[in-house]
């Protein structure tokens, strides 16, 4: 096999986007277009991946990192001035050369790979990534001629009828022979309307020099689509998220309603977990055998463990472990690691945590920059005051702890273990072990009272 | 140009609707089908705009308001008939008059526009809004002569096979020459099964009388859709769903999934807004650019300030200022202004309340009634008490004051400048400008308490 | 008429679900594929029902319970060794006996019905169940002779070309004469790859004795979908999904996204209903007139009254009545009984709780095992703080009651007839009617605090 180089091209504007961010960085189901782009192309063990990007496109670069090498195409001259950027690190190698736009973020490695080695075995010097159009209105159409080599690419707006007629489209996706690529470039010229300079004009021009140009059919054209505007990024977004959704159910997830679950490329989920609709799942989640992941719920980088159930709430960069229960309506943020069997009931929120084995917050809580041993019981309204307006503090609660209801821990503060806090106490000292902590009032009973308040305010 | 009325036929008891509410009334994202059709209309120009609504329709009147005059058609004796009660106000006008059902709810000014422009240049006494349909079954079909002209309209029932295979059918939409359709009218018979005046019986008397019959087919099929039921309710919502979102997003609004987002038609949203799928945005809300609206948020009323996210959460009839952060899980009630930098997190309700620059109140609170100043911090669990069970108070929390947490501020009160209220309070009195309230009992820790409890509980 | 039976083939592994889960547990709208059909098939009025089933496949048993007899296929050879399982129940009676998938889940009693009356009118020995494929790519086709019979089925491996562009397809459900079957079953081998005993052989043997063999054709392919994978079980959910939306909508619910609505097979909802995106409304509820279901809200074997709402909640096992308003984020749990015009509000939690007519918990509180009468005030953030640790209690709040914010009711406890807990009080003692009950301590401001303070963090 010779060698493999790869352009993607990222410095387009994108002002039908209508954004202040970069066209190639908007995502798609959670990932920049550019960056699905080079992912895929780094499966294919490719010796050089470069990236053109527009003057200043620091955002790009930071974003794609180590996945490709950069050069800067300072003006926005057209497709094939892009592509001469490369000439410096690529113009005096042998091999082959695909070059791919960054905004066709739906492109498989699989395709890009049967592409190339098309490419390859035709021995052809340019070759066209093609797909059948059901309605080609608008796309450039691939003459072949009776052999099945590329004749030519026409414009929508230059075909005669019969060539209108051809529903093989150009999906602007090239492999070239490199030297026959950066050789043709310098004869590429810019006397058009706009003055720029075209990629595809490298075909017409190998072409005049007798040189085979071949074309590889996709079978599916949505694969191949380029995205201009939001509606398209939607289209493409719609399509990734089948793609991914549809991987998991052949896995064995049971995703009820994949039309509007959302789950991001790098997402691992195992057999029988079942995913209710309106969830968004993101990050580098991994998802365990038969979690339940219940309606509208936003779970992003965590890990989730068998068995576990979590219902109508949020999680974030936290570890959550087997046959868990949370939810509906909690809040698990981020740098919490609750352990096997823990409840976290509604209106509970939990920060920075520790929950041990078997320990329970089932309402109304909020549980921050704590520790939770195993067993312990906390009640509804507890809430760790972790801030004292200057500082965060730690609270610790240990094993089999009972703390009742609407107490404040103010931290730092150790309850120990089986330890109990009275409902209603804020506690700013530490409880020693089973001990009872006691902060409140004694009660009242005023009678008659109501007769009286009605009596005044009468007045 | 000569003046140009319409009538809106909005009498319909739509009996396949299922429902104690006027079939005109159903709303399409929000709106009542009437009121689109109305002010689609009110966008022509028109000399006049009557609505013919049925005995006793006191809501659809109270619906339109001032948008249109109205007349009353007692009993419903069928589509000419209604006409028929605006002659009154029109009989002896000179013009163009356009008949549209109230149950169109997609029709756009752009095509009314193009439609009676083109009846106005033909100089037709009557002219038929048509579509192409790919399944006609059950629409009447327009039969035109070789001049283009309308020849007649068939029933399906009565329609022979091959003008069954005509494509173009009749939108029930049309233009008259004023004088034509209200002569035409007097001789409309409702010699028929359901003894009904039928309106498209004045293109056969006009016809008759040698006068030109044209008709203008509309391109979108799926604009003149006429609601019935609310199978067909759901599709115009669908419609127009996608009709509004493609709108937002060609003007540079990210929606991740327009088939699930639902945005009222007098939404106004700028460039770089992120709407989440789940989300409901309604009424005269205003999103400012690189604003975040996370799923499944409802918004109604709220304008939004620029890049401010909200997640999860209910705003209604607030102002919401830059850069804030709302939710997940919080709800904003009516009157609340909630300024530039102002972070409102899980569980927290405000409602009536004014929140000034950088203020908190993260979790599990409720404001109400309330004027919190600059950089206060609220913290969990603090709650306004602001109803004694007989009228509601106000509490006024000034600049850079800190609320511990688990606070009861029983209003009226105020807690000045900079001062500290201890977690656990309830405050009933002003707390002084930088002083410390504090309301609440010593701890005590009762050592062994547990071996006791135990041993109680065994007996 | 003659007698009918049905056999369920429901002894599958369904290796391609990817799960512990036997293929035809997998629920469609939340019910068993396998129950599905067998609730259509019990609308058929059969003198026997049958279900095949996996050996130790308890669960199916436990599943479909008194619906159907069982008989055990311990082998899996092939579906017309599972028919076989039956001889012995049915070997001996004449009538007609249906034979069903348990995949099948979208078949309806009234095709079922059709398709039994068909093959009875005919006075066939075999009749095909069959449907016309837009794309038959993969399934057996349907040859006929000219009088319509069937002449034989070939599988798409088999057929010729001519064959393959037969677009009926055969359904896998046939009719039997019962006679007939069993006596052809004897014959079937498995003499092929599988080593298995095919149950469309046997309409090779029939017809080889010259009977006569039909097909029934129904005109809704989809519904004849049988389900493979998790992908497929998705589909049919979306089927059975629009079915069940669209019978409600003609029934006068307005589903504003029934694409986006998730309603059980068992729920009733009354005319003039809306329902929002987002909802799942599952088991036995039912739902009366004029209720608004709001977004994202799920609803669970609930009774919910007229005129009553419900917005972005979850509950679950209770009763509903009139015009109550319920949440944002509120959670009715199981055993709740909420009476006319009550009002639940924003983060509040209800357990086992009865709330009589006109009392109020509009805020951030937890009421669990409690009997509330009427017009009672909860106030922001009051708990009912009903376990100890050990046990369970109850409280009791009387009419016109008013509890202060913040406050605990520390159970079991009773708070008589109009009486008020002032705010921030635990109260562990009986309140009086009519008396204020308090438990709180006094507040004292120490001014210059916040000065002291900064002194002290500074060194």
């Amino acid at each position: 096999m010779s060698e493999r180089f790869a352009v993607v091209l990222a410095a387009g504007q994108g002002t039908r986007m209508k954004s202040s961010l970069y066209k190639v960085l908007h995502p798609v189901c959670g990932k920049p277009m550019v960056q699905h782009v080079v992912d895929q192309l780094n499966v294919l063990q490719l010796s050089q991946l470069i990236t053109v990007v527009g003057f200043g496109a620091e955002k790009v670069k930071d974003e794609l990192g180590d996945a490709t090498e950069f050069v800067i195409q300072k003006e926005q001259l057209g497709t094939g001035h892009a592509v001469m950027q490369a000439e410096e690190m690529l113009g005096n190698r042998e091999g082959t050369t695909l070059v791919v736009c960054g905004d066709t973020p739906l492109l498989t490695s699989e395709t890009l790979e049967a592409f190339v080695s098309h490419h390859e075995n035709e021995q052809a010097k340019v070759s066209v990534l093609t797909a059948g159009a059901d309605d080609p209105t608008g796309y450039g159409r691939v003459v072949r001629n009776e052999s099945g080599e590329v004749e030519k690419i026409v414009e929508h707006k230059d075909a005669s009828e019969a060539e209108r007629a051809i529903k093989e489209i150009n999906t602007g996706t090239y492999c070239f022979d490199n030297q026959a690529l950066f050789q043709a470039l310098k004869n590429v010229s810019n006397d058009n309307v706009q003055g720029e300079y075209y990629l595809p004009d490298v075909i017409e021009i190998v072409k005049s020099r007798g040189e085979k140009i071949t074309a590889y059919q996709t079978s599916d054209f949505a694969e191949t689509m380029g995205v201009n505007d939001r509606v398209a990024l939607f289209r493409a977004e719609k399509h990734m998220r089948k793609r991914i959704n549809e991987k998991h159910m052949r896995n064995g997830v049971t995703v009820i309603n994949p039309e509007h679950t959302y789950i991001g490329p790098e997402v691992t989920i195992e057999q029988d977990v079942v995913i209710e609709p309106g969830c968004t799942i993101e990050g580098k989640t991994v998802i365990k055998t038969d979690a339940f992941i219940g309606a509208n719920t936003e779970i992003k980088n965590c890990e989730i463990g068998s068995g576990t159930a979590i219902k109508q709430s949020v999680a974030h960069d936290s570890k959550i472990g087997q046959h868990v229960k949370i939810g509906p309506f909690a809040h698990i943020r981020p740098d919490s690691d609750i352990k096997n069997d823990v409840k976290i009931g509604n209106f509970v929120e939990v920060k920075k945590a520790v929950f041990d084995e078997g320990s329970k917050a089932s309402h109304l809580s909020y549980i921050g920059d704590a520790e939770v041993g195993k067993e312990v019981n906390i009640g509804c309204g507890t809430i760790t005051v972790n801030y004292d307006g200057e500082n965060k503090h730690k609270t610790v609660i240990e094993d089999g702890a009972f703390i009742g209801c609407n107490s404040n821990l103010v931290a730092p503060v150790t309850i120990e273990k089986g330890a109990y806090v009275a409902a209603g106490s804020t506690i700013t000292k530490d409880v020693p072990e089973e001990a009872l902590s006691i902060a409140r009032s004694r009660q009242t009973n005023k009678e008659g009272y109501v007769e009286r308040l009605k009596n005044i305010r009468k007045k």
